[in-house]
């Protein structure tokens, strides 16, 4: 379903260079060629910029990334690219077969809901002092389900050999594993796919190492 | 997308009574009106039938549900209702109009990625002693941004008048914060909605006190 749409303004995307869930939205951008303001959201800085007032009345989970967009503001990385991907021309961000999509969602959930939720920045400060074996545990517990589900769906990308929606989502999540050193030889499919994408402009001008926010001793 | 599809064979579901995330299927079959055969995968007995070697060729993440359907395979809750969404008719799990449809699936990923994971079995396996304050910690930090936002979106139900995706995955993370003992009268929006779900027979025939695998002492 590609609507095509006028839009007066750009959207503005509130992001953190590190946050791999505004990373999943600024790859969909770019994949999709739009232009859009971002707002730096520091999780650290203050306590955690997030946390504001003001912050919070944008996304009540005090968390990034949060998107106005067309009038609405939206939060949830994957409501936010469907919603891209409803509403702007270029390439599908999903298939348009439904068994194809329902794998490229199948994948995209194992991350965005089996993995990445409980690594998360609130998550380990709750953990406290086993934050990194924790990390290491959850991340490999999701790899090793993620590996045979991609040797299966897999051609140059996550789901055959068009770039999707599973993709945006398994970039970011390798970035973290590698944060939590993940040894992720042991996931050849993975990282074979990941590789392969980190390659591809949109992957590269969205990366954490090259954002507005990101801190001088990070940038690549 | 409402595509018709031959069906040979019914739907099978790998499900446990008390698994929200299989009962948000169990809620769609019924929405829709699809006859499935279900199988009771014991999530605690013989230390986790869901981590056999048979059942985690069909759920590698060694989690429930899973759907078998039309040939394939298919985990997380999301995907599988949004599959059947697009193959199946009757009512719409999701809006037509691009915004509905966004805010329907950012309140179902609040949920399904914001609290349902970092409250699951698993997870609190690993937390141990402090599982529950733990799961309310978590839970009320979710409500705390669901209750503003379903404020603004609902009608009779979560977005407007029209049970969607994000019904479905209300009511079963209520039921999870009433075993967590969270105080549901603070989220008076949240609880509304609940309750008037809860009178629908999609949500009472697919509820855990209703299962074919519901212990004797736990039916309704």
């Amino acid at each position: 379903m590609h609507l095509s749409s006028v839009c007066l303004a750009k959207p503005v995307l509130y992001s953190y260079f590190r946050s791999s869930c505004s990373w999943r939205v600024r790859i969909a951008f770019a994949l999709k060629g739009i232009e859009y303001n971002l707002v730096p959201v520091n999780l650290i800085k203050d306590g955690g910029q997030q946390r504001s007032e003001q912050y919070s009345k944008l996304n009540p989970m005090q968390q990034v990334p949060a998107v106005e967009i067309d009038g609405i503001t939206l939060c949830q990385s994957l409501a936010v690219i469907q919603y891209i991907d409803e509403t702007r021309p270029g390439p599908c961000l999903l298939p348009v077969d439904p068994k194809a999509r329902a794998k490229v969602r199948m994948i995209s959930d194992l991350i965005a809901s089996g993995i990445q939720p409980i690594q998360n920045l609130s998550v380990l400060q709750k953990v406290g002092e086993e934050k990194v074996p924790w990390g290491q545990h959850f991340i490999n517990r999701g790899f090793q389900a993620l590996e045979p589900i991609l040797k299966e769906t897999s051609g140059k990308y996550c789901v055959g050999d068009e770039i999707s929606m599973a993709d945006i989502c398994l970039v970011p999540q390798v970035y973290n594993a590698e944060r939590f050193k993940v040894d992720i030889g042991q996931y050849p499919t993975i990282r074979k796919i990941n590789e392969t994408l980190l390659e591809l402009e949109a992957f590269k001008v969205s990366h954490p190492s090259h954002q507005p926010d990101t801190p001088a001793n990070l940038q690549a």
